[in-house]
């Protein structure tokens, strides 16, 4: 089997993660070329892997015949084009989230990799996290009846980047932070949404000047499925205490959860004041370890053996088009319907 | 230091609680009377806590000079005209939840006692659980920050009485299983609600030919506060899992979390195909015990020393307008503002 | 029926817990008599419960027709001659642990009660605890298949008073602290210790200068039952971190673990540097506070329908030469065989 | 940087876990050989990992020039000849544990790969998996204060091999399941264990016929430490629930736990009698995935910077002479000084 060469383009932090793993631990695929316009980045990020190509243009990149796949990282404004021009350079896309700015970019890049006959796969890493697919396999095999309520919550600590600041640029933190939030809970209901209603409230950013018109830093959406299921949506960024990703899905015979605050399997009681301590998860990259290698692995299986894409551009269609319908309610103040965004 | 002489409208339940708890382990206090229209009831109530006077007609029992103060526990629409006839008795009245069925009787009650110079004390017992008082203190200490998003979950097995069903007798779930939820959370943030957003659905009830158009059994809501915190309550009952009472609330500085689905202070592992179990709480009396307790020595106190009652019908109202609110919400499918329903 | 009363005998700490147990949860009987050679510990004990006559000699309060029943929680030296004195005096009996000082102390005990045909019952509180009840009676009913191995500790913070530091007026720190280990080991396995190995350490004390080979406050003492189970006990005092007591026994079929590191039902995350934090329990009052309740309703039930005890003195007599057998293990750097302490 | 060369001993569970993480995740080595006396192992082994040299006898392999080191997954009384062997071809050794039957032939072993100018690292993961890491880093540290107790268990699943069930072929039970204890508490608390005491019981081997004086499946061992630290190790194998790591640290200011019998990070509720279920750990390679993982990448770094291997050889010696130490003590039912056994 000849291994897939993979271009990274991009060298930031979500760029380190799949370069390490190509790098490491993905057998059949190996990166050989890291594509920045922050040259500096991209070259400490080349090294850190054992040495690839540089390149700090893409378009220069993807003229080259050095990979056969890019794997993009870019702030979500750049991926409609990037996918388009890897499509129709014949290579493979694997595409960070959220998938773009709108529905119909998110259309737009589908095409092209149809057009261009290669595959097309979303950074849903979740759906690959070993607590999440035992979940789903017992959601599905019916353990706990029929879903009723699914909550699904994601908080992350740290300053998000000034584009992710931007609504207008990013969709905001429904977009950068929960987009994880509605593709999951659209995977284990195993229902489409059918439409949300969001509030919004800028907490943190307000005493920083932003625009609080345009900008929240904490959002609760309620959902309501095509299925008769209810859920809800909450983030928050940034949260100090660390990085908390947790599902509950109640069904008609019990209730799931996934995830634990308490993220070590360690245990420290120092002091009767205060109590029994565990260690929280500090960062998504330890949290979601096991789900970014193999959904990887997953990528590099889908293109070796032709087979479709275990999450696709469809399903980062949808979550895009939540989070526009999100947007609009908490904007409008009112429920939005996803029929009424999903061509926007 | 005389004992306060009880007399006990109702002999359900949720009456029992109320009963042992005041022939048991309430200093001050002791029942006197138990008035249910179900003799047996009121006569078996009676005889558990070692004999006290039994009457099947409320009119009765308050002419008689048996008991200076009463616990009503008959369904919400009887609560109204109970509480005005003890007020005018000038019997000190505690309430249980929901107060009654419009944001006007609950003003109407409260304006009755006030007017009879009696003490009205609504049993939202959680505010005297001892995991809440602390997570209170907590709050108010300023040790999670200032609260931004809180959220509440109550969830119940076996079905409801035949009255709670009816959304036109009792306002439904919201108001018989979550109107703890609706004070709980007013009390942990320390700000009102301002506005409300709810779905809800109708899973097994359908199965059972009640009113779809009417009758719901889940239910999620999306809070606004005044002070920007946002938060969510959900609601299911049934839910055949146990009785499972949870609130999590996420402050500017850290998280803290009230409940826990494992109950009880025992684990065990039988097969690893299976894994590790810990019994759940199986029912609220069980959930609450120290609760219940707690709030009746609290209204015991509070009548003695003629001071305010810790739970005012003023939090009853908030919480009835609250459901109202929520109910309004669902069928007219867009947020309400509590401003709407204040004196509905 | 009567009320049972009671003279407590003890005005000190776990005084305090059966005093305000019988003068508020218990039915059917009420503290009559606080007998205490520190008076003014008596006085505000009787004050505390409402009013009971004070003694600050044994022999004059013995000699009045004021109780039916004595409550013992002097130190254990004293254990065998109140309890002969009471029983001369057709007083039952309840003592609290360790019941004294060598099995034939406590023999003597067993059989003066016999003789007086009064109850005597040893403050083995576990015993009654719910989630101890709950083990006992899942290993009795064969879920976890025969035990193969039981582990239990306990470890309570702040230090023990004088008489208890010296092991020849107490027996030391594995009769204080871990009494209840041995008693509950036996219990819930259901078969006799045939033979102990401690060992022991003098951690904090040999920095106070005490008598480092008569002294330890840690002790780890490995069991063997007559049916072929193993076990460890261990004990540490004074255990800063708060008061922690569990105990793990593991089945042929499973395993079960009885109580938790954490102990309260609320959790709270300030910081990802520290972590998910969970109070512990910080005082055995608060620990075993429905065991100690529910001891004392057992206690006034053998007493009113004149049946056996639930924790005999057989029991209290084993417990104590167990820890005979430890103390003579360390001493003597040897395993030691119960049958050599039983009539010690 | 070349590439490590490595010859697996060994085709079993253990070996197949090496080989998979030099194949896949350890950058630097590659298993090039697999030597196993089984042939349809060793090239099943070799298949799954891409290919390698097949061998099935360690003579022909030792002389071959296609690996660099080895590592030895074989029975443990084969562990010292083929150390010797790799020695004397100057060939790197990673050998599992436990590292031989003797302390003396730990010796040899330790002799033979200084004479050879090789690493010799004995393969106690578990210093190497996260929570241990992470615990070692805390104690260390001082943040417990000084150790004073530590207890720690292994139990596993599943029938062991002949060869392990029979104690002169093995050492037992404490040798092949327990040897990681005997390592991880010298390890955590920094300082040697003084002597030994254990009780062994043969519980579900004695229905099998097995020779009982020579067999046991339970194991309690209590630990004294040269620094007055008291200990326990208990084991047992076969244990049906499933694989079961932890330990236990109580230092004179705090306590501290690494491990927990809930091993997943999901949470279900089915039924109200059962309660909240959370899988346990099925499988050691699934407990202890990570530190097989570092434990090979830190052999690598080893050899190839020329640096101490983390675990030494008189690590390894000392784990069996601890072993040897707690066989002789139920046998003779006594407490057994390591100084006794250091040169067995």
């Amino acid at each position: 089997m000849t291994e897939l060469r993979v271009g990274l383009i991009g060298a930031g932090r979500a760029g380190r993660v799949h370069a390490l793993n190509l790098a490491r631990y993905v057998s059949g695929a190996r990166p050989t070329a890291v594509i920045d316009s922050n040259e500096e980045a991209a070259r400490r990020q080349a090294d850190e892997i054992g040495g690839a190509q540089v390149f700090t243009d893409v378009d220069t990149a993807m003229s080259s015949d050095l990979f056969d796949a890019v794997v993009i990282t870019t702030p979500t404004f750049t991926h409609r084009d990037f996918t388009v021009q890897a499509a129709a350079a014949g290579k493979h896309v694997f595409c960070e989230k959220p998938m773009s700015l709108t529905p119909s970019d998110c259309r737009t890049m589908i095409d092209a990799c149809e057009a261009g006959g290669v595959i097309l796969q979303i950074g849903f890493m979740r759906r690959f996290q070993p607590e999440f697919v035992e979940a789903k396999r017992r959601i599905a095999g019916g353990e706990i009846g029929e879903p009723m309520i699914i909550k699904s919550l994601t908080r992350g600590p740290g300053l998000p980047p000034n584009w992710a600041w931007n609504i207008d640029r990013s969709n905001g933190m429904l977009a950068e932070v929960n987009s994880h939030d509605y593709d999951c809970v659209r995977w284990l209901v195993g229902s489409d949404i059918e439409r949300v209603y969001a509030e919004t409230a800028n907490r943190k950013g307000a005493a920083r000047g932003v625009d609080v018109d345009r900008f929240y830093d904490n959002a609760v959406v309620t959902l309501r499925f095509e299925d008769q299921t209810l859920g809800t949506i909450d983030g928050t960024c940034p949260a100090d205490y660390g990085y908390d990703a947790r599902v509950e899905v109640l069904g008609s015979r019990g209730l799931l959860v996934i995830g634990d605050v308490r993220g070590q399997a360690i245990l420290e009681v120092l002091d009767r004041d205060i109590g029994a301590v565990t260690p929280v998860h500090r960062t998504w990259p330890e949290r979601f370890a096991e789900g970014y290698r193999h959904e990887m692995e997953s990528f590099v299986d889908s293109v070796s053996e032709r087979k479709p894409a275990a999450v696709t551009g469809e399903d980062g269609l949808k979550a895009v088009a939540a989070v526009i319908a999100s947007n609009l309610s908490w904007q409008e103040e009112r429920p939005v319907g996803m029929s009424e965004v999903m061509t926007k």
